[in-house]
C-alpha cells in the first residue's frame, strides 16, 4: 500500500492510497470520523454490477448506513439534471452536513459527485474511489468538479477537495482497452509536461503496463499522482502553473468535441497533445527526433497518431468557440523540452494549421 | 462613508461600506480590477425600476461592458431554475473566469446570485449591493449564498465570499414599511445575542429608526455589520459560534414555512426570538422583567408579538422536518443573559408548547 498526502497552504488536506484491493478502504474511510453516520456511494450502471457489492460489504461495519444513488454510464449525463436526482434522493433518505458521500467509478461519476457534494447544504465531505485509470492518474485528484452544461464542458462547477483518494489498481483488470489506452493518454502527458526520467521510466515499462502488470501500474499511478499532486498544490484554483495539466487539451477538447463525444478524453488529450508537440518542435523546444519519439511512445500505448473524419477548420472553430469562457485568447502548452512545459499565447493559425495536419486533420480547399 | 474589513484567516478578504449614495460605488469597485472586464447586474422586477440605470451608469466607466439579468421578484424565484437561466445568460454573452456579478436587491438575489457566481466556471467574482434592510444588517455578508430546492430552504449552495459589499442606506428609503421592519428583527437579534449595549441603544433610538433617519440607521447597520463580521470571521463555514447568528430561527423558520411564507423572515424570526426569550426565562437565563422589555423592544420596531392561524402541533412538525437535516435535533440558540447567547440540544416538547403558546400559537386538544 502506498500513500500520498496532499496539502493546502502547507496543511495536509486528504491522502491518496494506492492498493492493490479494497482491503484498508473501511480503514482509510473510518480516520475521517464515520461513526453514526450516512454515506451515499454515487456510481454508474457500468461500475455498480462490478464494484458496488464489494465496496458496500467493506464500508458497511464504518458507517451507521450505505446507500447508492447509480445513474446510467455515459458524458452525456454529467449534468444538473442527474445531480438534482441525487439531491432529491440524499434529501428522501434525510442526509445531512455530516454524512458523506463516495465517488465510485471514473471522471463523470467523480466530477458529478463532487459537484453535488459540494452544493448539498453548502458542501458535505466526499471521498473518491477511482476505478478508471483516468480517474486513477488525474481527475480524482485536486478537487476540480463539476457538470456539462449547454454541451459546454464543466462548465458549471466548484473546487471541493475530497477527504480521501482510495485507489484499488486491481479494479484496471475490468477496464475496457480504449478505457486503459484514454487514461494512459494522461499518463504521457504527466511524463512530458513534468519528469523526462518519468517519461522515459514509461518506455522501458511499456510492455509490463499494456500488460496491465499490476505493480508497474501502481508504480506509474504513484508517480502521476505525485507529478499531479505538485502541481495543484502549489496552484489549487488554477490561477497559474495549474494550467499545464492542459498541455494537448487546446486540440484535444476541440477533436473531442468535433468527435462529439464518440473518442475517449485521454485519446483526445493525446493526439492533441502530439500536436502541441509538433508546435514545440516548430519553434524549437524540441528536435524533430524527440518529436518522433513522442509518435511512437503514444504508437506503443495505443494512442492515436492521427484522427480521421475532422476538418481543420471545424476543429480550429471548436477551439475558438470552446475558449470563448477564457477572454477570448487561445491558450496553448508547449514544451520548452522534453518534461518541462510552458503557457503560450501567441500560437497563430497557420501553427494550428500545421500541427492539426501532422495529426491527420486536413484543410480543405473551399473552406467547407 | 463607512468600511469595516472582513478577514479570513486573519487576512483582508473584503471590504464593506456602507455610505448615503451610490458616489463611491465605481471607485470601490474599480479596485478590484475592473478594466476590461465585463459586469453582470442581477437584480429583481422590483429593485431592477428602482435603481438598475442609477447603477449601471455609476459602474459604466470601469467597466468594458455592463449587462443586466432581471428576474421576477419573489421567494419562489430562488431555485435552480433561475440560477440556469443565469448561466444561459452568462454563457450567451461570453462571460469567463476574469469577470464579474453584482447582485443588486435584498436577500433572494444575493443568495441567487452569490450561488451563480460560486459555480459559474468553478467559481467567478461577484459583489453584493444590498438594497433591503435585511440584506444589509445580514444576509449580504458571510459568503452564504444557495437556493431552495424542493420546499427546502437554502438546500442546495455554497460558502463563497463577495469582493465587496456597498451599501447605500438611502435605498431604505424606497423599501416597503413591511420589509423595514423584517430587517429590524434581525437586527434586534444581534443585539440579544451579541451585545447588549447595542441593544440599548436600539430601545433609545427606536424613533429616528423607525422614522428611517439615515444617519441612525447608517449607525445602526454599521455595528450589526461590527457584530455579524466578528462570528462569521471566527467561524466562517458554521462549525460552531455562527450557529448563535439563528437565534430565533428553530421556530421562526418552522413559523415562516407554515405561513407558506406569506410573513417576511425577520418577522418569523423575531417571533421565534422572543419564543426562544421565553425559554430562556424559563431556564433562569433572563428575567420576566428582560423578557417583557424584549417583547416592548419588538413592538416598538413592530415586528409580530403574537401569531396567528398556526396550530402548535404543526409548528413543532415542521421544526423537527426542516431540522432532519441536522441529525435529527433541535438545535436552539437561548439566551445566557441579553446580549449573550448559547447553543442548546435539549429544548423540550414541553418548553416548546410554551413557548409557542408565549407568542400566542395553542395546541389544540384534539391535536387537529
Amino acid at each position: 500500500m502506498e500513500r500520498l498526502s496532499v496539502h493546502l497552504e502547507e496543511k495536509p488536506i486528504y491522502s491518496i492510497i494506492l492498493d492493490q484491493s479494497f482491503d484498508h478502504l473501511a480503514q482509510e474511510t473510518e480516520r475521517l470520523g464515520t461513526a453514526g453516520r450516512k454515506l451515499c456511494i454515487v456510481t454508474d450502471s457500468n461500475v455498480a454490477p462490478l464494484y458496488l457489492k464489494e465496496v458496500t460489504e467493506k464500508l458497511q461495519p464504518v458507517f451507521q448506513q450505505i446507500d447508492s444513488f447509480v445513474f446510467p454510464a455515459g458524458e452525456e449525463q454529467k449534468n444538473l439534471d442527474t445531480v438534482r436526482a441525487l439531491y432529491e434522493a440524499l434529501i428522501q433518505k434525510g442526509y445531512d452536513r455530516g454524512d458523506m458521500l463516495a465517488a465510485l467509478g471514473g471522471g463523470v461519476t467523480g466530477d458529478l459527485c463532487g459537484f453535488a457534494a459540494a452544493t448539498y447544504l453548502r458542501g458535505i465531505s466526499f471521498i473518491q474511489i477511482p476505478t478508471t485509470l483516468l480517474a486513477q492518474v488525474d481527475s480524482s485528484i485536486g478537487g476540480k468538479t463539476g457538470v456539462d452544461f449547454d454541451s459546454y464542458k464543466n462548465m458549471v462547477g466548484a473546487f471541493h477537495m475530497p477527504k480521501l483518494v482510495y485507489t484499488n489498481v486491481r479494479t484496471l483488470l475490468t477496464l475496457p482497452e480504449e478505457q486503459f489506452i484514454s487514461g494512459m493518454g494522461e499518463v504521457v502527458k504527466h511524463g512530458l509536461i513534468k519528469n523526462e526520467e518519468y517519461y522515459h521510466w514509461l518506455i522501458q515499462h511499456s510492455e509490463e503496463i499494456m500488460n496491465r502488470d499490476l505493480s508497474v501500474c501502481e508504480q506509474m499511478i504513484l508517480e502521476s499522482n505525485r507529478i499531479k499532486r505538485d502541481v495543484v498544490e502549489k496552484d489549487p484554483k488554477e490561477k497559474g502553473e495549474r494550467a499545464l495539466l492542459n498541455f494537448g487539451h487546446t486540440l484535444g477538447h476541440a477533436i473531442e468535441k468535433k468527435k462529439e463525444f464518440s473518442m475517449y478524453h485521454g485519446c483526445c488529450v493525446a493526439a492533441g497533445a502530439l500536436a502541441a508537440a509538433w508546435i514545440s518542435m516548430e519553434r524549437g523546444g524540441i528536435t524533430a527526433e524527440e518529436l518522433a519519439e513522442i509518435r511512437q511512445v503514444m504508437e506503443k500505448f495505443g494512442l492515436p497518431l492521427a484522427i480521421d473524419g475532422l476538418k481543420a477548420q471545424e476543429v480550429l472553430e471548436a477551439a475558438k468557440h470552446d475558449k470563448k469562457m477564457d477572454s477570448g485568447v487561445i491558450k496553448f502548452i508547449l514544451l520548452k523540452k522534453i518534461g518541462q512545459a510552458y503557457v503560450d499565447r501567441s500560437v497563430t493559425r497557420e501553427e494550428m494549421l500545421g500541427a492539426l495536419k501532422y495529426i491527420g486533420v486536413q484543410e480543405t480547399e473551399d473552406g467547407r
